[in-house]
């Protein structure tokens, strides 16, 4: 079964800087795999959370940060294509890559890879920031502006 | 933070039979609730499963059936829109409903709600029979075919 | 592969009232089960589990009761004897039984029967009632030494 | 809440050769976390697992080879005290060790530090080798008897 990836979760401008991403190595559990022998599809968020976090802590708008702000980012839509499997200890990468976005809110997209390198997966999660009172930020804290800021002066890498 | 369901995942054409729709009712149980005192978004997988499983074993399009044909139906696409929370002990139901497709290809979609009746979580799942070279199917099992029958006659209820 | 079940996880006085306990019902789910078509051991913890919530709510004991009067209760040993394998949509039982203890210390056994009642899972939890600063306690708080002489008394069924 | 570990979950001869052990590092994923902020008492089954797989990778007792071999390797036993809690992020070792055994029998137990190498938690599991029938072979299969031939030898380390 071929498929082609979508080209792209999220529509950006042309002239917003470029995604920040991060890879991360992992290796199918036992735990994970199901009775068909491939690993179970309602693992994959799970996948996904492994890069987000790692990605989060290397740019500053990790799980803990936004804590402190005392800013919850709840998921609001989880999109998976499903490409290919992937099988008891093989080892993958997870990528994820923050899209540009100047509103309080958090577009990533998510693309796993098997050993060969072929993409057997991909998807996106939006979040949304919140107040206290669980409503939609205006904009994003302080911190998390900080950041965009040093994302388009090119500072990230 | 209030948000509108999508319209619908699939299109149907004006003449195709009513949905197959089944509910389940379920109890979060403690596992499934992440710190922040919320069902983890990667539970609902499991969720949207607990009614497909149960929406294929009253029609006839279970796991079984197509294990018995030797057609594996695997995931290739599924998408979650999370409109609000569920928390520990809370009650609630999922929804599942099979939406008409004469093709080797299962769409459903999903919609949970809680115990005040609100839709809570709303969600689809695409999946393809394919063959033992796994091949989409050119057109989907004899048993399936059969069941497609019955329920463009009206048999199903 | 036949075993006996152990005779018993705890002593308890002969004249200690008899156990409390609940039976649940369950069907195995499609994620719990692993390669080998079985459910993975690590899933016990949590038929165990739902066993115990289902106890503690009856008895008015449950996880709730201890967080209102601010007693952690961790779990601190649990034990599984695994005597015969549970498959895909198996229907099966479980039973938490709470044993008889005046000390600030939870002590439940667990039995896990299939559809033909055959013994397939035994195990056992020991939960501790902590105070505040993680201390256990010198004995149970009020409402638990509240049970535990209606229980005494016969007035618990 | 201090405790001190069992001293030993199995007995072994005085002649015996010391223990093959593994030692892996994990860091504690968000999903893994529980409403209380510790990881949820269930997920350590899955913690043991990682330790036993490496192990059995690296000395040639693993999933795999018992699987070519024909031979399932079911948990009969598992056994788990929870000394401390361990936090969203925080790093982790988890030590399995092999116990000499010359039975169709595989004795492990395991030790669970956290970053200030603060023993957390510990446990055992025994797994027992069938045939084809489930029952428990008389003694290991050929290649695991040549490995404790060599462990005998001092040639494993």
């Amino acid at each position: 079964m071929k498929r082609r990836m979508r080209k792209s979760y999220f529509k950006t401008d042309p002239g917003a800087p470029a995604p920040l991403s991060i890879i991360v190595e992992r290796q199918v559990r036992f735990e994970e795999v199901d009775p068909l022998q491939i690993v179970w599809h309602g693992r994959y968020p799970s996948y996904f959370e492994d890069a987000r976090l790692a990605l989060g802590n290397r740019y500053g708008f990790g799980y803990q940060d936004f804590y402190r702000a005392e800013v919850p980012t709840p998921i609001r839509q989880l999109q998976i294509d499903y490409l290919g499997p992937l099988r008891f200890e093989e080892r993958f990468t997870i990528e994820a890559r923050l899209h540009w976005c100047e509103a309080a809110r958090i577009n990533l997209d998510y693309r796993i890879r098997n050993q060969k390198g072929e993409l057997v997966t991909s998807g996106c999660s939006v979040q949304m920031m919140l107040d206290r009172d669980f409503e939609v930020l205006l904009n994003p804290p302080p911190f998390y502006q900080d950041l965009l800021r040093h994302w388009q002066a090119g500072e990230l890498s």
